[in-house]
């Protein structure tokens, strides 16, 4: 039953009801009105301070091949049953708006703007889904990969869950949301040649069970392979395996980089302070230990504290799974429309909980950097026409609790959205996967410690500019009046 | 940097030591040897009594094609830096061995083979890992659909997972395993025209917004959508949304199919009871109620016993990703090797954690059906050249806890096993996905009610037969005397 359609376009890649909504547009004439959306989560990810967003690349794709292929219009008209007017009105459908949007490998909070989709109703509506679902896996998979970073400090981490990740795209996608968030190597092979990520990895289990030693297993491996890292835990860790790694790095002597060993089971503290201490003595003070095996921020403090010795970390289902928590919840949703008249209408999602209720307006997003410690004070959400840095002092307060303010001077207002398309052309030159590595690392320097610590860290402030929490409130008090109105008629 | 090459073969879609691993074979001659491996995992997620098998069709789309192109040979050559003897050898490589699999939709269990791939050994190295990335995967949320199947009856579950899944192919894979498990839509439109699942949803807040009132918004909808279920949540699901849904479909009367209402926020127990009353009230008791908002099995339990009236259940994040153990841990053991003799030779894992020692052999499952009440007695595994029919009584016996044994008479021994490739051709003719749900459906009907509670259930049993038990513990005693033998020299 697979591929009774011949092609797979991801144009389909869509919630039915986005195209629903696209037909009531189009059959009321309203499908061309301009409108705003904004992607962005409420809540940080693993009770983590930031996150690190990513998954643009994927988006530009997407965007750039959106058209239905006449397989995807047999299958709407067939299958689903739309009709041919609106059917016709699909064929010709490309996307033709702006995006606007943070890059890959910025620092983000919740409560703020990530993605600005300005364009025709109807387009916008579609492109919804396969956003969300790029954004929220990505940026989860970055924060993750940022997190184990800071724990590990200068460290190694490598990327290796490819056999646990949720399907095939999440494997490839993830590990380069990964690196963009502190990662240095991927093991899938896909990976490195999609994207130039380092591969990284040497032998498993099966290469000792295919020899039924270890001791010919690592000589057989070494013929082909200078650099080697031998995995020690087949039989037994320390009678077996490390005696056996040192004994092949002996023999073998220059013939090979002896790069170091692998642990993947047992007591990873205990056995990497063992197995330190017999390199050690064998005269491989620099041999590295290698240990995975269900790692995640959490395990790497504890082996820490506990002193173990482990150089470099490989990472498997708990990053690429995200697996305290599986899913970012970032949302999209309408906040400004083109009305009867040409002009735009800020609207708003009420919510009987507070913190759904979105933000109305043509929004940008700034970053105020204090420009005599070089650390951020938070991030400003402003009107389009609003310039903050033009104002001095700059009033920040909190968006709830406005009694909670400041006023900022000496700053720089940087704003974090870039032009990404514009009437549907790409007009954004991605850079490489190494420039957005460097450029979250680099910000992460703009943060107080405080809002880097792994366990209940400060909370950054993501703070509205006054005209623009004037505007909001305004927005839930029309709607108050007018559901009062109607429910009173 | 994104497709610096042209395209995007799976066949590289593997960890790096598998190419490594497949060299040292190559290099030393013992490639072609027949190696068997097997897919199993050792513990059933969710603490659920049985799980769903899912993943084998795009197992078969990923062996069909498993050749590396060009440019797979190209990055390889010029980026891992294999060298010419080896990358000549890999240029030819096809998949020509046999793999021996459960079917999409079976019952499976902990430490039972799910798939047994027979093949030359740098062959079968090779595809390990995307095998176990969407084995994984999909037998997951086969798994986690199938708990949430349980607990709602009768009554109808929609996927609407897309947005929140782990990046694209989760998506439409995660979407299809649900299908298999028990769901009855996706919302996602690729997944319909893709594999031929039904497609669900009518609108979202944005339809609301746009109109900025519910009343013109649901009109607008009824224009062209005879089927209508208005989103009641927007502004107040009991002042506004039930209401006006109800007085738009009074007064579209016969021209629309008012099918009901969804609530997606709020306490789904509280409104739905509401809002069945008022919909029984104004003449709509067959109006039904779709509930969303990060449901799942424990939460629908919950809603259930607070008298909840929600007759469909929209599942979107707890179902897609997995939520509370989103990866399953199957794992790839070589369990029998040729030798330089061209004997097979059995292999074993050892482990210090006894669970994970593997059980080495060439072997088949059957599943131990009483003829009496048509319940299970348990699976069976077996050594190739056993034939448990044949035996009356048959002696079934817990694989740990020896004593715990039973004779069993008046069976069938059903074997689960199917021939899918055979030197690498394909052997295996798909069902569809409405057989493989039904498929699925009736194979619950063999479990008593005790292995398929959600909470707690009883331990199904997966029982070792004699002589597999016995060359289990031959081979540890023949690795621990080895084992022994090199660490005392």
């Amino acid at each position: 039953m697979i591929n009774q359609y011949p092609d797979d376009s991801l144009t389909l890649h869509t919630d039915l009801y986005q195209i629903n909504m696209a037909e009531t547009y189009w059959e009321d004439g309203i499908h061309n009105r301009k409108a705003v959306f904004e992607v962005y989560f409420r809540k940080l990810p693993f009770g983590n301070g930031y996150a690190i967003f990513a998954g643009l690349e994927r988006i530009i794709e997407y965007i750039q091949q959106f058209r239905f292929t006449e397989t995807d219009i047999e299958y709407l008209r067939n299958e689903v049953g739309y009709k041919e007017d609106f059917i016709e009105y699909l064929k010709t459908l490309r996307f033709t708006g702006n995006i606007r949007s943070v890059v890959e490998g910025e620092l983000v909070f919740g409560n703020e703007p990530l993605i600005r989709v300005e364009a025709p109703l109807a387009e916008a509506q579609l492109v919804e889904t396969a956003l969300l679902n790029i954004v929220n896996y990505q940026t989860l998979i970055a924060t993750k990969a940022s997190r184990i970073k800071h724990v590990v400090g200068d460290e190694v981490v490598m990327e290796f869950g490819t056999r646990r990740a949720q399907e095939l795209d999440a494997a490839i996608w993830g590990t380069r949301a990964a690196f963009i968030g502190g990662c240095s190597s991927t093991s899938n092979v896909r990976a490195g040649k999609k994207f130039g990520i380092p591969v990284a990895g040497t032998h498993a289990h099966s290469l000792i069970q295919a020899y039924k030693d270890e001791y010919t297993a690592f000589h057989k491996y070494a013929r082909r392979h200078k650099d080697c890292v031998f995995l020690v835990d087949t039989y037994d860790t320390i009678k077996s395996g490390v005696p056996n790694a040192i004994k092949v790095a002996k023999e073998l002597g220059d013939k090979i980089n002896f790069v170091g060993i692998r642990l993947d089971s047992g007591d990873l503290a205990y056995l990497s302070k063992k197995a330190r201490k017999m390199l050690d003595e064998a005269g491989y003070p620099n041999a590295r230990i290698v240990a995975s095996n269900d790692l995640d921020e959490y395990t790497i403090i504890n082996l820490k504290a506990q002193g173990a010795k482990i150089d470099t970390w490989g990472i498997g289902t708990k990053l690429i799974t995200a697996f305290d928590q599986a899913a970012l919840g970032a949302v999209y949703k309408l906040v400004s429309i083109e009305d009867e008249n040409g002009d735009m209408q800020d609207t708003i999602k009420i919510s009987g909980n507070p913190e759904k209720v979105s933000t109305p307006g043509l929004k940008r997003v700034y970053r105020i950097i204090n420009q005599i410690n070089h650390k951020s004070e938070g991030d400003y959400i402003a009107l389009e026409d609003e310039r903050p840095q033009e104002e001095s002092p700059l009033k920040m307060f909190h968006p709830v609790h406005t009694y909670v303010s400041k006023f900022v001077t000496d700053f720089e207002a940087k704003e974090l959205h870039q032009d990404v398309f514009k009437d549907g052309k790409l007009v954004y030159d991605s850079p490489s996967i190494w420039d957005m590595q460097k450029y979250a690392v680099e910000n992460l320097d703009l943060l107080w410690e405080e809002y880097k610590r792994t366990l209940n860290p400060e909370e950054y402030p993501v703070d509205l500019s006054q005209k623009c929490w004037d505007n909001k409130i305004k927005n839930i008090q029309e709607v108050k009046d007018k559901l009062k109105k109607d429910t009173t008629v």
